[in-house]
């Protein structure tokens, strides 16, 4: 049976509930966003006893579905103010989902100074208390997590840097090879740390696999999905032989890869840090260079990369990360950029965000442009520790901002601006600016259709229909993000028509309804304006929806170009 | 001649212009607020070349009226992201207003690293580079800079805080003995310090008192006028015996002195830093009890307050600074309280951000409540050199409460809430809730009306009439903030017809003009509209005019009150 559990640290109870109606039918982003909005006060305080947090793993997870393991988090972002879903792969959502848990909700502050742990199992929720474990880094404490059950149960987690509340905090997940995934932005980590829970372990054992209503409807499904997976190019063979990293030379070529805190869209040390390298480094050293994040990936864009003695270093080493520390910090050593990777992974900070911090901590002096072993340093020393320069880089780029009285700080809603330079990349700018997420470029991939040529083209440095692309597909993604997909099958999604019909025919074998694509386009539609409608509550307001006033003053080569939107053009994007 | 003052730092120039026909009749707040709200786009950085510092005298600044010396500054606040007004005495506004400059405009940002000084004299407007006294605290730099000139200029400056940007950062005026005078909020000296504006220095030297059009009729109402200060029991003997720290006392007694970050509505030390004992201790020590801020102040409620050794120490010691440092803190020592103060005119940050500030710190464990050696300290050692944990502090309350994740955090729009808690003084709330300036006790004082039994009585404890009181000081202080008076001639003009008869009558004597009663109040009313709407197009909303949530959820020891305004009764301070 379906149900939501429900933690409550103020009473420290926990209760198991049937879901309500208004909630069936939603998975991943569409419910985490639907219990936030209809539970969570919108002014409250981020870290207070009234916002929530939620995990929902998405619709097919747990299904034989390809790629369909992705688990989301949901809140009241302390670091944007408005509400924040983000989704990983690992092996929780799986889990999760095979105990029949649609939600798991978190709510309340423990009344005492004393941690927590909850553990998930067939008819068993436990609320205990947590010494142990307290100041462990994630690879650690998942070891010891695993360790404890004696076989490899989910596990969730917070580093120190959630333990300590900071901003750039993520929730960590563990993939199947007990290395991590990271929920990683707006500072979910923060309120998993303010609620004191270190980790959620969740233990499978003893449930069948989900089983969808039509089972041969669900099958012949599947395959043609699985299919069309294969078949696109970006999809069947960019993403699997080079990682999400295959971007940093194609961004580059673009003039779109923001170089030294966005002031560059070009970055002359490219090829050291780009995909190829790295593919070339990681089979010479014996790494393996693709890899399933969570069970079921059939991309496996995700990768090990071991260090220079052939030993693992780290995984999940995304294109973001690398152009962060990379092109924006001027970092041109992909090893230490794997050591900050792997450091970011273990104290549980977002890999973005504290990028794009470090990008404008070094034009504030703190460290020079391409202090890669400052950056490993302060990461180890000063974030990991909460060190009183911790607390202010662990903050995240907006902070580091105001701290030192910096301008030209590249974020929407006090998030830090991904990989590709607004006013190169314009459709990803609108994605940026308009995004219920505050600066993400995962809620609206406009990259596909402005530089990789997936569903069409539409020019990257003209204004001409990019609103109505980021339009289209933060719509889209909304309703990917609910069905626990990884985001890449919008590649094969764009391109090839069998790959949403056969998803919406999963989908509809699996629950026994009759979804067509309209009813998928009206429920992105309907968790963006009920994300929308939460944050204008919260008082986020269209003057929010903008970005920084330096893209639109200092151009950027070598195209030259700005930032050139109307408030007009740009508030257009809501009119659907 | 009246006329503008115009220095653009981007190129280094200056203009003198004659007042715009939009702008004349307009003095203090009035101008400030006009000319930011025309002239700076309000999304622009509040540290970059967009912004713009606005000084303005007020419009009977430079006559011959009691207590009419006040200058105004205006900008976008780095600390609200709303607009600002702030102003204080000192001989500047005197000088300015001889020197018919209604006024200074300082706009751009210099093309090079360089810092510059601005020097205004009779038909001379002198730029140029400062290196010397790059670095200095107020106190040696109004010393340096009169003796650089050889007379006593008028000196408007920032010590190193606004230097280095912090939100913290206040700007000072030189007063009559050339001690310091601060306008204190929202963060101005950082706008000052992002325009490289060292010091700006004023010499009147050959020009006229500022002539009335009607001097008898003047001379008259002036006589009236001044009467009416002397009458009032707040303003003829409250506020000369004891300045403003008569408070300390008061506030206790009626339980709404903010103790121990908020926590508690009275403060048991409360004896030990009250404005009896701060008296007696004043005039052991051969201080100065009453001292006047400003040429032409009759009221007199500043003071000089000599450490243990009979030598000077600190002077416009405020009822605000002794709270925040005393009760809020818990320092019971009243010269640790006067050397922080001291200090703090000195490095040029704000002592109500820095006061509230440091009871967040103190909840966060930076220091312990009641360290007043450690508040001297960090202020001196941290601050003041701009140290990493000195960064932190320097950003006020809001900036602390989130680098350490606390979430009793006292702010309204990032500014925080002054010297009387809104719980127990719920019309002084109201004002902190609505105010465009965000949280500021002088711009609609309704602790007159709630404690001091001035206007009338609305029962501090009662929501009942607390939105009209609110809104109705607010709109009067606005035209008060106009016309260069200080803020306490609101006490007689509370309940003496006379003063605000006498006022306006000096206002047409002096202009050749016919204002009513009703014209002042339309006046008061344009200028809360006109910044209400900067404020919007600058992103804030209704959700910004609210109190943070644990207001609403701790109640305040000794009547264990709430707050419990519902935004609509809120949102009615509008409906004018």
């Amino acid at each position: 049976m379906d149900k939501i559990v429900r933690i409550n640290l103020s009473d420290l109870s926990s209760k198991i509930e049937p879901v309500p109606a208004a909630w069936v039918g939603l998975g991943g982003r569409a419910l985490t966003s639907a219990v936030v909005a209809s539970e969570v006060p919108p002014a409250c305080h981020a870290l207070g006893a009234n916002n929530k947090l939620v995990f929902a793993p998405g619709l097919l997870t747990g299904t034989a579905a390809a790629n369909s393991g992705r688990i989301s988090a949901g809140a009241k972002s302390p670091l944007t103010g408005g509400i924040k879903e983000s989704n990983a792969g690992g092996t929780a959502g799986r889990m999760l989902a095979k105990l029949g848990i649609r939600a798991l909700i978190v709510e309340g502050m423990p009344p005492e100074d004393k941690w927590y742990s909850v553990h998930l199992a067939k008819d068993a929720v436990t609320l205990q208390e947590e010494q142990e474990l307290l100041g462990q880094g994630n690879y650690a404490l998942v070891q010891a997590v695993q360790a404890r059950y004696g076989k490899p149960v989910g596990v969730i987690s917070i580093g120190p840097v959630g333990e300590m509340k900071m901003l750039t905090a993520n929730i960590s997940v563990a993939d199947p090879e007990s290395h991590i995934r990271s929920l990683g932005r707006g500072g979910l980590g923060a309120v998993m740390g303010a609620k004191k829970i270190k980790f959620i372990s969740i233990d499978d054992t003893g449930t069948p696999p989900v089983m969808p209503k039509d089972a041969a409807k669900f099958k012949e499904a599947a395959r043609i999905f699985a299919k069309t997976l294969l078949d696109h190019p970006v999809s069947g063979q960019g993403l699997p032989t080079y990682g999400t990293n295959v971007l940093v030379n194609i961004l580059n070529e673009a003039g779109g890869l923001p170089t030294r805190n966005f002031t560059s869209g070009q970055y002359a040390d490219h090829d050291k840090i780009s995909g190829e390298t790295m593919h070339d480094t990681i089979v010479a050293r014996g790494g393996q260079p693709t890899h399933a994040c969570h069970p079921g990936c059939q991309i496996q864009c995700s990768q090990v990369y071991n260090d220079k003695d052939g030993k693992y270093l780290t995984s999940g080493f995304e294109y973001e990360t690398i152009w962060g520390m990379g092109a924006d910090c001027c970092i041109n050593d992909l090893d230490d950029i794997a050591m900050a990777d792997r450091i970011m992974d273990d104290i549980g900070c977002d890999s973005i965000e504290t990028a794009v911090m470090f990008g404008v901590a070094m034009e504030a002096g703190v460290l020079p442009f391409g202090d890669g072993k400052g950056v490993v340093r302060m990461l180890k020393d000063e974030i990991g520790r909460g060190t009183t320069l911790g607390r202010i880089l662990g903050g995240g780029a907006a902070q580091v901002g105001r701290v030192y009285g910096i301008t030209r700080v590249p974020v929407v809603k006090n998030q830090g601006i991904p990989a590709y330079d607004p006013r190169a990349v314009k459709g990803i700018g609108v994605t940026y600016a308009m995004s219920t997420m505050g600066a993400d470029h995962t809620s609206g991939y406009a990259v596909a259709t402005n530089i990789l040529g997936v569903g069409g083209h539409v020019d990257p440095l003209s204004k001409v229909g990019q609103v109505e692309l980021a339009r289209n597909l933060n719509i889209a993604t909304a309703a990917i993000d609910s069905t626990g997909m990884c985001l890449f099958i919008a590649f094969p999604a764009l391109d090839i028509p069998e790959c949403l019909s056969s998803l919406i025919d999963m989908i509809n074998a699996c629950f026994g309804i009759n979804l067509s694509g309209d009813d998928v386009t009206a429920l992105g539609k309907s968790v963006l304006k009920t994300e929308h409608a939460f944050n204008v509550a919260a008082g986020l307001t269209k003057e929010h929806d903008r970005l920084p006033e330096f893209f639109s003053k200092e151009a950027l080569p070598p195209h030259n170009v700005l930032w050139d939107f109307t408030p007009d053009e740009l508030d257009s994007y809501w009119n659907f």
